[in-house]
């Protein structure tokens, strides 16, 4: 952040900012009054010019979105708010208090705000959700002129002019004309001549991941959107469904690091706040780990004749967590860019457990090595070094079987796969190399 | 993927196929191909529709790829090959075989080949090995009517018409203009009044995980690619950005989870390249437990006089490791969206030890009252419990702060700081964890 804008608002000095804000965009001036005292950026906001101001409402936080609608004339919120689109409407009603949300709601069209209402509605994470209403919506019967001059004419956002969809008289979505076929055809061809009609849409209902899929998987910038009687609603666009993707995948982070997602970015979530996502996973992880101190528990007479075992278990501990966690982590992340599915269980078992004989062999030698140099000269030694190794051996394949099912295993039962990531896997597999260690020492040293 | 329609490949049945192929976008129609056998897919390749076999083309894999071109002729390659947008023929030439590179660069146009060329010589994360040079190019004096005739003409990749570019007669980039505004104008305003001069623009060099963040941060649809000399040489647009994010993040999953990465999906991965992807890090693990290893075995006196402590290593050891990831992992995550720069180290350090503070007293509480309940009765019941839970609690604190600080530090030698996730850090932690729970537990119990 530039420090010299922010002591301009500072000051107040009006006439210098106009000129500084005529060459910035709508992000970095909101980027500046974030960074300022609010009453300064409150009065700074007016300065904005107007062809951008509900742009760079939009990109401001929560609190300050309210500090300034506060300050502003019943006029001066329906000019914003009228200029807000859709989907940034919904957003910023979606974190208002009421009585906020209830003054935005008055300040704006009937019509507005009942599109607004509509998509508040839908559930959280659907393509209803984070669909926006303005589209430019063409009859199959029109010239190519007549289209261009209803573009022209709509003032329909940037984002969504890009295609244009075309429906019957029943607005059912029947095709797709896009403003380069436009453009680039005669003007008295018809519309539904030049339309494509292999569209893929989706429908309001669907999760916005599988959304994100089939973005990529088609190269997408935008996606109809239809309701539960084929009729077109809205659209999803390609900006949407960047933030889509992003959230997503630092959700997934967060839970394959055993924290509880939040919406909230690192740095602006509080101490308090990032203790209690992480206490959940902490304790959970407290109690499966006395499980594993409880096996070791029941092996402590061994353990007493034998105490160099000990030395061992961090390593078979880690290595099969490890192991279990990189299985999981590819598998959850081959799931959610949907490579994965969960028909895919047997398959995907039998291609770990091939991956786990060839890593098992190859630690299981090498670690025999490391244990026949290293304690040469004992009486046991080869035979320390072939438990170790084995148990080794034994304890990843376990863990990459574990760690590429469960997370299959999840879906099935309607969970999500990325909570049997690491941490649990962790858990889980300690205590099967412990059992399976202990379990081979005994026999072999007949302690 | 339709088993009807891959019966119908397999079979031969050119004209049911045509039909079919009609019907079904350039993703769907590579799929069917895909999944086909070889012989049979480069015959009926040669059904797709000519104003789409480009992109299907582009959407096939490298092998298929392959395989198509070598039974086409030398027209044909030409055909498919100057359709082709400038980044597909870059993403293709960059795989193939010499050979078969060298036949395309034969087939296209002296200036394609140039282009491709250039690009192919931009470092691979580069804003330059992204870019594709279709753009169009308006002069400042340029009318709103020339402009769209302009657009009309050029036949310009639908990606990229979107936004056009001002330059001067030195080709600097001067401002943009978006089609929805050319459209939105009267016919005989001039391109150097509309224009937007506040653009954001790349440079050859950058770095495209930068751009990602620039794309998502100004919500922008395409970004210009200037060169060392302010020369407009290309465009970024958001379909390739998506692809990049899709990239960055998997690839970030890979290193937390200790994996190698590797650019191609995990079923079509062979098992060997999945075993060699881990296997490093396994074997990294095998040494770094062993030195966990030897702290324990430092210990085997106490150990012997006592061995009701080791019951507690696994929940020390596995409370450490997960405590560490969870930070580790949100800091590497937040480095990557830019939210987490360099210079926050020490603000970063602070706040995790708040974080730390306040779950090692919550977590040694909740494990005093365990130990007391579970172990009650022994005479050292008290001495036990204050001793694990103060072990716990230190390694809590210690493992967020190392967690936090690594991936910075890592940034500050130049090195990715994802090498600095959850293996690395459990097993640095491993080892505090030992050491802090033996030396408190040697003077506790005077052994």
């Amino acid at each position: 952040m530039d420090k010299n804008i922010l002591s301009i608002i500072k000051d107040r000095q009006f006439d210098d900012l106009q000129v500084l804000f005529a060459h910035m965009n709508a992000v970095d001036i909101a980027d500046a009054l974030e960074h300022s005292d609010a009453a300064a950026a409150v009065e700074a906001f007016r300065i904005v010019d107007e062809r951008i101001s509900s742009d760079v409402f939009s990109y401001l936080s929560a609190d300050r979105q309210h500090a300034i609608l506060g300050k502003l004339s019943d006029n001066e919120v329906m000019e914003i708010m009228e200029d807000l689109s859709v989907d940034d409407m919904v957003d910023f009603v979606e974190d208002a208090p009421d009585d906020v949300a209830n003054r935005v709601f008055e300040a704006v069209s009937d019509e507005k705000s009942e599109i607004v209402d509509r998509i508040l509605d839908y559930p959280d994470d659907s393509a209803g959700s984070i669909m926006t209403t303005e589209i430019v919506e063409l009859a199959p019967l029109t010239t190519v002129k007549d289209a261009l001059h209803t573009i022209r004419t709509s003032g329909v956002d940037k984002e969504t002019i890009y295609t244009c969809y075309v429906i019957d008289d029943e607005r059912k979505l029947i095709g797709a004309v896009t403003a380069d076929t436009l453009l680039y055809s005669r003007l008295n061809e018809s519309v539904g001549d030049l339309m494509d009609v292999n569209i893929i849409s989706a429908n309001v209902d669907d999760d916005r991941e599988e959304l994100a899929t089939k973005f990529s998987k088609y190269d997408l910038l935008a996606m109809p959107v239809i309701n539960r009687n084929d009729r077109l609603v809205g659209i999803v666009t390609i900006d949407d469904i960047l933030r889509v993707i992003t959230e997503e995948d630092t959700e997934d982070f967060s839970k394959i690091a055993g924290v509880k997602p939040t919406e909230v970015p690192y740095m602006k979530t509080g101490v308090l706040a990032h203790a209690k996502s992480r206490i959940i996973w902490l304790i959970t992880l407290l109690v499966t780990a006395a499980v594993a101190g409880i096996v070791l528990g029941v092996f402590e007479d061994s353990l007493e004749q034998m105490a160099i075992l000990v030395a061992f278990t961090p390593m078979l501990m880690g290595a099969g967590g490890n192991a279990g966690a990189q299985s999981a982590t590819l598998v959850i992340r081959g799931m959610a860019l949907g490579e994965i599915v969960k028909s895919d269980l047997a398959k995907l078992i039998w291609r770990e457990t091939r991956i786990a004989i060839i890593c098992a062999a190859i630690l299981g030698l090498a670690n025999f090595a490391r244990i026949f140099l290293m304690y040469s000269g004992r009486e046991y030694t080869v035979t320390l070094a072939w438990v170790v190794s084995l148990s080794l051996a034994i304890t990843l394949i376990v863990s990459k079987t574990i760690g590429c099912a469960l997370p299959i295993v999840a879906k099935q039962f309607k969970m999500d796969p990325a909570v049997m990531a690491a941490p649990l896997i962790t858990a889980i597999v300690d205590c099967a190399a412990l059992i399976v260690f202990y379990f081979i020492a005994r026999s072999a040293f007949g302690i």
